[in-house]
């Protein structure tokens, strides 16, 4: 049974996060988007932390981000992440960053699968089928 | 007459770039697009700051890049940027990174032309022609 | 009567809070110290943001941090403010960072109370009151 | 012969180091000392990147920066760095960040010298003689 994998968490603004022109700097993004996948690569039994003391890594080899309505101080953000892709050695994220019912920012992360030498290599079946949200049992 | 829009800067890596992979955190690369297209800029006589100052705002509405190749703590990286659309109310630069001759990154963000209060206008001839690379007398 | 001040908050540690000696970079300390302060802060009913609207800032004018332990990733740190000196025109902030029971970074604060336009100002009586954990009846 | 160790770099200050208040945001000044000790050791012939290779590490013990005067958007800051303390496993820079001659912060951060496996160790001599100015022949 394929059950869908998506993870919603949300993160306060700080003032860290902005810059001048009083809205979160736009590479920030980029930072709730790692903090969306982190949280459901957890969701699925596989926490990074894990996946990395097994040997093996997805590094980004390609990121997207449309930016719609500015995030500000103090914000809760709501970030919703999901599976968007599954190959034979890569994986992309789907990612969408909302304040208050309204879109913020959506984007896509596409990460390699690599050893830690940095060789591209296949992702595990019983990676693939937790990212595909098959569950233990089933 | 027009001649092509482009800048290149550079910037050594610093600790606090890079991430426990031991390469650079890949939202930083961000930071460096920006570094260059404040540096294309100031090179075409239209400073970011004056800009702002005269009312007007460039934010991000888009940002794509590839990562092709990790930089890492002290690399001296290249940052080239060149215009690469100019709209009526919108425009997009294109950078290339670099290392030693080698390709570490390659990305594009797209800009709306905006007023103080945020609304969409048109970028006004003066800076059209100098983001054209039109020089003051010609 | 005086309920003494102090919040505690947690906040889970991302790759890109991380550097290449695998452990969180010394900088990103002190944004987690934003974050206690800020969340203290809306605890006794004054958000900061609700500060700035009034026409108060509150900018640091001194940290000391230090270091115990490292913080790694994916770590759930725990962040405990209190207040630590009420001066007129000044207060301070202590904050201890731990993780699992273990004390990371523990450190200081100090700030200016000063107008929108930067000059120092007294610190009204009643955020002084709310900040000395007076409740509103008492 | 003992040479005083001092290294003066710089750093134009990007949208991203600011924060909503249209300064530089309070961590980002330890982003500046990094640079500024990173810029000593080389100067010195000592490369941090060769010093981790070697197997030592000098992982930040405690920091304190007084802010002075904000820098702003656009600014050429000038990071002054100077060796404070040299002890047998320790040691300390000391630092001043100045725009248009005026002090804009100054800190100072303290160092152990440790090995990969985070044991603390003495200083070498070779080390401990360079960082004190001594030249290759002296």
């Amino acid at each position: 049974m394929h059950v869908p994998v998506k993870n919603t968490c949300s993160y306060r603004v700080i003032y860290g996060d902005t810059d001048q022109m009083g809205v979160v700097y736009y590479a920030n993004y980029l930072r709730w988007f790692e903090k969306g996948r982190s949280e459901l690569l957890r969701q699925v039994g596989l926490p990074y932390a894990e996946i990395e003391a097994g040997g093996l890594h997805f590094p980004v080899i390609e990121v997207t981000c449309h930016y719609r309505q500015p995030a500000r101080y103090d914000d809760t953000i709501i970030i919703e992440t999901e599976l968007a892709e599954l190959g034979r050695a890569s994986l992309s994220f789907r990612y969408k960053i909302h304040r208050e019912n309204k879109l913020t920012a959506e984007g896509i992360t596409k990460h390699a699968c690599t050893t830690s030498d940095g060789r591209v290599t296949r992702i595990p079946d019983r990676l693939a089928q937790r990212l595909q949200g098959s569950g233990e049992g089933s």
